[in-house]
């Protein structure tokens, strides 16, 4: 039979299995299992100078209460319409002005939020609220109530905008994504301001404490003790020559991360660091907090500065280097690639 | 300001916003955080007498070899061209002729083999190969070399047809997807047939193994001891009003799943069983071993016999029946939801 | 000061402290602290011919009624009186003769039984019987009920011997022992003979079932299962250079070991096999099933034929041999020196 | 037969036995396998104001150098002879003098330091220093190089006190006891004072750290971080009525215990607390801190102040008082009994 003959019957063949909702694996078995990782997802950055105005824009197009939350979503160029910046992740920009208050829901989304600006909000979780302050890391797990305010401006009150991060593509790919709101806009606080610290924040736990789920039982991280961390380690000379100093944030009660679903870390560039180069699976989301450097991500160079937030796909090749003393917030999917076998590295 | 001013301004904010990849969460949030989950794949069910002449023209169409893995997929009539069945699962009729061979590779997707008809073909998985009978599971583990083959004619081949099922969508979602050709179309023997079975198969385990990762290192369940186990536990009385007699299989070296990503499970329903519903976020794909009986899944009723092959959607409510003793086999990638500590289940 | 009146000043100090019930630690710190184990325990063997007539005299000399467990306690020669086998473990021949019955209680020290002769036996755990055939390892785990009774001699009852194993010295040495009698002599019966086999000997589970504690749920590990698998490995070649064909027993539950204080292993030494020399921390006793061997235990070399029974100290060279075919059972308190990071081996 | 003929035949039967190494079970039966737990520990106090001025003659009639390690052994009055304070924990009070050096060991043996009285000493575990205050908690894990020493008269040097606790009871029993002298004194600093406690104490840890032991890599816990987390809970309102306000130490890469053999914790006993009755099967030793209390254990009233130590056999029942805020530091083998699932707690 001619090439065109044969062409012609498969395709007479594929329409007529259509009809039973079948498909030949063999026209896309290579599209399927891939060589390596085609992420649609592309490395890109978005300059806080740039859009700032823009999120400030949004605190007169809408308020916080019509929005129950006022975001916008970082959209990875290569997932345009998908609200998403990887293929598992969510980012986005969040704004609070004085006196405003996000109303308590929850969701089986585990979010977090890493402060850009502003000193005079909180966040409740399931009852205690904690304050928020630039470079604190804070989770609101899934399933758990969480509201967020902001103090009126009398008392100081500042617009505030943090980083929000959560599961929401892969939680959608899951099919397992599930809301309620909570019937009045603030959850009653139960607990006072850092209880939770206390009891789990020193290395100590309390006796009877039973470890029930894989999430933190702190929900913030403060930074000025992460950053002191990274600074002693520093001048201890742990440079490592891909990473600088990295470290993750922990779930004290696991050893494990905070959330099951997103890794969370902080790594210190020193002034001149010029980072060997690295790839993994785990498509990653930078938000730098101090100094200034260039993220090499593929092809493309990055230079970035305080408050900057770019994003490196699965499997591209990245290279750190910082001009002066750079400081970057990052987070990704890595608990779920580990926790299915399914992460991998390569450091060159 | 009117409504159309209001709607024309935040149009024109959008459109702004869009040119730096930012885009308005409130428009969407109901949609990205639903109450519940909204699954795109449907109930659906392919019965075997229908679609195996298709497979069988499968066999004239193209060679094994040239396919590579000659297979159709059924696709979700809610998921028209993914190559899906569930949002995160892939399965496919695969059909492998006398003589012929499905050629070495490997690939971190890991994958599934439910025998449907046929007794003469065999899987190598890491240098052993085993037999395949109607009713047995196998698995070849992700990143493991697995190729296929069948007997000549001339020593009792026969067309064989077995379901795969593999975690492609997930995989894709994730973006970890390698996949590799082993240079030669079988990879060599290097352990007799039953070896793994050997060690691991009897409740008894090498005495210096260490569990390395998480998959079972036994790659065959056979059948006849599947069915023995639930016969044995039926004569006992053990009848649970929603599933019948159900059980799991095991990796014995854990007591987990045998593969990270899919749960796989074996269950009879004894004739004139009735199920009570539920429904579980871990969307399900079922094949029918043995028996007749109904699936009542969401508002459609599915009467299904030997060889047929249903999907139940994520939180979809499910009421299983038969009217003779039926043997189902299923599976979902409930260890992924657990893993995340996601999955929901309700028994009414 | 002259040594002998630094030895009195020192000597009456020790006296003054020993009022305050305080010791002077340097004078005790190599024995507290030593360079390597000092086991009390020796290497010792009980050869069954000579102790099986002791064994049948205690028949005669006490009821199974009025001895509550007529078993003949294998002492350690080096730590007489402590009925004890190894410093943490207890062994005894235990008999029960044709229609006697060893009552019904539970206690937290975990105990083995490993049958030596006689078939006509059974053992019930937790509402479930299972017949002991020689060779057969059954478990009675911590704090569950459990009886042993043997047929009449109308209907097949012989004497029946089986090897004791309790972790009694450990569970004294930490003070966790309690122990309760059953209201009656024999337990209600609850479940079918097999059931916890039919549940979860097949590589299976039933579908709900959640691990609880780490006992293995199966209570019976019959012997020609076990026997089979070493009999393949050997035939496959697997003969490692100090242990033979070696395997241990497997909670499937967990991938564990059966019960949480004591290891239990099954190996074949093929006729001909001359061990290499290895040692370990764990204890180990020894009870030979099938075959005739040599155990060369330190300086010291043990013949050994089937149901002799020997113990090798911590840290004690082995060398095992055999001249054909020889089977060995053994058992040592392994999972605890593990789960406490304190095990180590050496092999030479 | 008559009662004296059946005795007499039987302690003929049970000569000739033993000259077999066998014994009757039941004659030892109820004290092998008791009711409840028959410690041979008893309820005891070490006053400090009396054991000082012993301690401080310790210095005088003994160097550290040639005592190695100058420590007063705390012997359980129902252990007398045993290095004992329960059946497996050793206990013992270390005096270390001004430009004094205890030379770098290691051993199987896991340890523990409390300090007690003075500011100059440290304690060096692992190629880093910490210096040692009171209050402070340190571990050196099993087979770890540590050696201590103290500051000289000229920098500040003063006596320094600690209560160790040792596994010392508990190796012994499992015979696994190893030690080494290191070739010096005092072994190289590879690591800056702080490093480790950079690394893991503020709930983050290096991104590329493996978990490889279970003992923790902090290993000082200050007693400032723990005496402000137990004041915090207190002002929060969070008392126990058996514990008062009661934290355990904790291993923050994985949540659990410091050490595998040894769990340790701190308490506070608000003034005029008087707690309920409990008991558990962990014999438990207690140092006081800080205030004034009594302990009732069993039928003894035990008056406590500052820097005194009591000692609690398994399964007595205990009440604990406080006069003044009395804050108590104590340490059992909780962790052993957990993992082999023989721990029990009663509260009434």
């Amino acid at each position: 039979m001619s090439g065109a003959a044969v062409r012609q019957e498969r395709a007479s063949y594929y329409e007529r299995i259509g009809h039973n909702h079948l498909a030949p694996l063999w026209e896309s078995l290579h599209n399927l299992v891939p060589k390596a990782p085609q992420p649609r997802s592309v490395p890109a950055i978005w300059h806080y100078g740039e859009v700032r105005p823009l999120v400030m824009q949004a605190g007169e197009i809408i308020s916080a209460e019509e929005a129950v939350r006022r975001v916008l979503v970082l959209e990875n160029p290569g997932l345009a319409g998908a609200s998403s910046i990887t293929s598992t992740l969510y980012a986005g920009l969040q704004l609070i002005l004085p006196g405003e208050i996000a109303p308590s829901h929850r969701h089986t989304q585990s979010a977090l939020r890493f402060v850009i600006e502003g000193n005079s909000a909180w966040t409740a979780v399931d009852g205690e609220r904690t304050p928020m302050h630039p470079g604190d890391f804070i989770i609101t797990p899934s399933w758990t109530w969480h509201d967020h305010g902001n103090a009126v401006e009398a008392e100081g009150g500042e617009p505030v905008v943090w980083l929000d991060g959560l599961d929401i593509p892969l939680i959608r790919s899951l099919d397992v994504g599930f809301a309620e709101n909570y019937p009045e806009a603030v959850q009653p606080l139960t607990k006072p301001e850092g209880d939770s610290f206390a009891r789990f924040g020193h290395n100590m736990a309390p006796v009877r404490h039973r470890v029930e789920n894989p999430t933190s039982p702190i929900f913030c991280y403060p930074y000025d003790r992460t950053r002191e961390a990274l600074d002693r380690l520093y001048r201890h000379g742990e440079i490592d020559a891909w990473d600088g100093v990295k470290l993750r944030y922990v779930n004290p009660t696991t050893g494990g991360w905070p959330m099951p679903t997103m890794a969370t870390f902080m790594q210190l560039l020193p002034a001149g660091f010029r980072g060997r180069t690295y790839r993994s699976t785990d498509a990653t989301v930078f938000c730098a907090v101090e100094g200034r450097g260039t993220a090499r991500i593929g092809e493309a160079q990055f230079p970035f500065g305080p408050r900057d937030i770019f994003v490196v796909p699965s499997w591209a090749p990245v290279q750190l280097a910082a001009s002066d003393d750079a400081v970057l917030f990052s987070f990704s999917d890595r608990p779920v690639q580990a926790a299915l076998n399914l992460l991998r590295e390569e450091r060159s």
